[in-house]
Formats: structure tokens, sequence, C-alpha cells
């Protein structure tokens, strides 16, 4: 079903599929890289994690009525998606202050944003991905007013629901960042991928990080952390 | 008048006024200041020269319907005002293509905003004046939905107005810096000051530069170029 290797991203590589234009296949690599690809390294087993926690998170969300790109889970490591039109935002909701915002806007730790903040970044690596305003997003991509509207409401009813997934299995969802795109129908569709490598997660008893902040701050071992994660929704 | 010292910043000295508690004198300095505080230098009449352009601006803004808190020039330096609490933003409308903006986003310097792009910054030294967008500056001031929107509109209403005063001295407007203030009445009234300080303007002709760049960038002799500003504005 796999045919040819189109893009190879920091932590996917994406081919297309035979016979059908519409599709692609997500293969998800054990490369994890930090603080736009300064750190790099290799975790046997991460794609397999970030693929399944994907998988499952993408299944709850199609429940849930989220449109997204994703068709089904092939193997251990890829997943069926429909192919999109990426928009070059990388779209970031915060319900708690944490990583990154914290210095940018001198805000405690921890502090609560209620509502939960939208923000939008420009896609650009050689830009370092920087924040930008909806004015300039409706400059960098073209998407139209209506649809960072359409964008923005649909990240926050992803905020709901994930808040209920990850609360099933103890942990508090601190803040996430979702990709979307356009399908050949002309549709936004959350695409791309929502696991440990792009959601922030705190164990809801212990306070203990649960995501890729585990290898951003040398917290200890990521493949245990993304194992325990997987175990946990497994036993739901 | 005067009374005491209440404040003093990077290009002005706020004064009480006697017997007055809604009025401030603002007493413009020959202190330059660029990136962020880390270039400086001093300028023999460049606060006279602000004030004077400052407050023709003002006088023209004021017979177009802006609402500022600009009273009158006192003398050569200072000029009354209504003291207003500053809303912790800085307001950035771009016409053109030029300065920050260009290696942020990444695009090409002169490139043309049309409609004019605004940008809000928090007005925060510490942190360097940060881009943010709306979501932000409702966490990080007290404005409301509804204040942004009259702030970005009063914004793009300066631009036009400024657009045509600038012009009529063969200067283009290219980007300027606004600040906002709520008044004793609780309106939202422009503040601060629109200077060669605040504002890009390249000559309509030669296309030169003349603005603080002309400090930012060594391009030449800072005095002789906002001596050439005020002269045409009196020649009209
Ligand atoms: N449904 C989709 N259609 C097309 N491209 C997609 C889809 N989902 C994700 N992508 C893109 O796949 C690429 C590979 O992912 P990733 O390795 O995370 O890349 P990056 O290094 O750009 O973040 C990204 O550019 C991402 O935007
Ligand atoms: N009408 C006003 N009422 C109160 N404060 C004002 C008014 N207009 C300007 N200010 C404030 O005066 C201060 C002095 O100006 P400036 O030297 O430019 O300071 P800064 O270094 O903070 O930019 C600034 O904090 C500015 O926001
Ligand atoms: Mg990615
Ligand atoms: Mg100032």
């Amino acid at each position: 079903m796999k045919d040819k290797l189109l893009y190879e991203g920091k932590a996917k590589q994406v081919f297309t599929v035979q016979d059908d234009e519409q599709l692609l296949v997500l293969s998800y690599k054990n490369d994890a890289t930090a603080f736009n690809g300064e750190k790099k390294a290799q975790f046997e087993g991460k794609g397999r994690y970030n693929n399944l926690i994907s998988a499952k998170v993408f299944e709850y969300l199609h429940k849930n009525g989220v449109n997204s790109h994703f068709k089904k889970a092939l193997n251990e490591t890829e997943q069926l998606v429909e192919k999109t039109t990426i928009i070059p935002l990388e779209v970031v909701v915060r319900n708690v202050a944490a990583g990154s915002i914290v210095k940018r806007i001198g805000i405690e730790e921890k502090s609560v944003f209620n509502p939960p903040l939208v923000e939008l970044f420009y896609k650009k690596d050689e830009l370092g991905d920087p924040l930008i305003n909806d004015a300039h997003a409706l400059i960098l991509s073209d998407a139209t007013e209506e649809d960072l509207a359409q964008i923005k409401q649909m990240a926050l009813q992803v905020n709901e629901k994930l808040q209920a997934f990850f609360k099933d299995i103890n942990l508090q969802l601190v803040d996430f960042k979702l990709e979307f795109g356009r399908n050949a129908s002309g549709e936004i569709v959350l695409s791309d991928e929502v696991s440990p490598d792009t959601c922030r997660l705190w164990d809801l008893s212990t306070g203990e990080k649960m995501d890729k902040d585990v290898f951003r701050q040398d917290l200890g071992d990521l493949v245990t952390v993304y194992d325990n994660i997987l175990t946990r929704l497994e036993a739901l």
C-alpha cells in the first residue's frame, strides 16, 4: 500500500499510497528533537508509542465529533490518513502556563488560563516557528478570517474532549499543539499527530511530567513514560 | 506649574502638575535608545524636535477627530497632557514591511500591507516588549475585547490621518507605534508621543530614512534629519 516517500519531517515520514492520491501513510520515527532542532536523540520504541497513542486520540476525537485526517492505524508505527494541504500554523491551546510562555510574557508557571488560551505560531523551522497574531496568519497562510475562527473553535473543542480523555487516565492536559489541513473537499480537518510529543501531560496525583519535557529537561527515561501512558490507555 | 517628577522613562520625564491631578507635563529628553536599551546616545536638540513635532501631530489628529491626551505645548521641550492610565500595549501599525517584522515572519522588506497590519506588543522592558495576540492582551491588561477593537480601530484611523499628514511634507509613513491610556472619565485616548522616534518615515522622493533608524543603523546625523522634518512642517 505504501508507495513513495513524499517528505521526511522531524518526527514522521510521509508516504504516498498506491492507487489513492487522497491518502497518505504517516510513519512515526524514533527521533526526538527539541528547541527547534537544537537537541536531538533517538529512542527505541518512541515511534511505536506515538503512533499507537495518537491513533487512540484520533479515534476518541472521531467518536466525539471532531473531523480529522485519521483513517486507521496500519501497524505498530504507521497510520493511514487523509492527505491534506497543511495550513502552516501551529495552533497551541494552553490550560495552564508552562514552557515557553512563562518567560515570554512573564507569567507564573502553573497559572490557570480560564478561558483556555489559544496561540498561533507560524510553522516555519527556519524562523523558529514564531508566535503570530491573526493578521499575520491571514498574510502568511491562505486561511480566511472565517477559517481562523473555525480553527480556533475546533482547537477549543479538541481541548474539551482531550481534557476528559486524559483525565480518565489520571493525566492533566496542560497544553498541546495542533495542525490543521484542508482535504480534497476543501474542509478543514485536524491533521498531523496528537501524542506526548505534542502535549504537556502532568500526572494528576504526583504532578510528574509525562511528555516530551522528560526529554527536553532530562527528567528521566522517555520510553518508560510513554509506555506508562499507553498502558494506562489500554487498561481503560 | 510643573510639580514633582513622577516617572523618568527612556525618552521623557513625567511631572505632576500643581493643583491639577488630571494633568501631567511630559518633558522630552535628548536621550536616544534602541534595541531595547542596548544602544544609547544623547543628541543635543532631540528633545526639542520630538516635542515640537509630536505637538504638531497631536494638533492635527485633534482637528481630525482623534481623541488624545494632548493639551498644548508649554515650551520648546515640554507639553501638557491629560493624565491617563496607560494600557501596557505598544500598538504598531505597518503600511510597509521594515524593521523587526522582516526577519520575524520572513517577509521581504518594503512589502506592502494592504490592509495595514496591526500588531500588539506587551509594554514590558524586562521582557523586551514581546509580540502578543489579543488573548494575551486580555490577560496582561485590563482591556476588554471591545477595548481592543476600539484601540485597533483608533490606530487605523490615526494611520489614515497621519499618512496624509506626512505625505504633505513628502514623507511616506512606513510604520509607527502608539500607546493608549484611559482618562479620568474612563475613555480610551491616544497617549504618549508620535514623533520620528516612534514612526518610520521615508522621503517620498529619495527613499531616505528620516527617523530613528538613522540612529539605529548609523546612517547619519539624527538632529539634522529631525530638524529637516520640523522645517518641512513649519513651511506648510
Ligand atoms: N494529513 C496530512 N496531509 C499532509 N501532510 C501532513 C498530514 N498530517 C501531517 N502532515 C505533515 O507531515 C509532516 C511530517 O510530520 P513531522 O515529522 O512532524 O514534520 P515537522 O518536522 O515538519 O514537524 C509535517 O510537515 C506535517 O505538517
Ligand atoms: N498621558 C499620559 N499619562 C500617563 N503616562 C503617560 C502619558 N503619556 C505617556 N505616558 C507614559 O510616560 C512614560 C514616559 O515616556 P517614555 O520616556 O517614552 O517611557 P518608556 O521608557 O517607558 O517608553 C511612559 O511610561 C509612557 O507610557
Ligand atoms: Mg511535527
Ligand atoms: Mg516610550
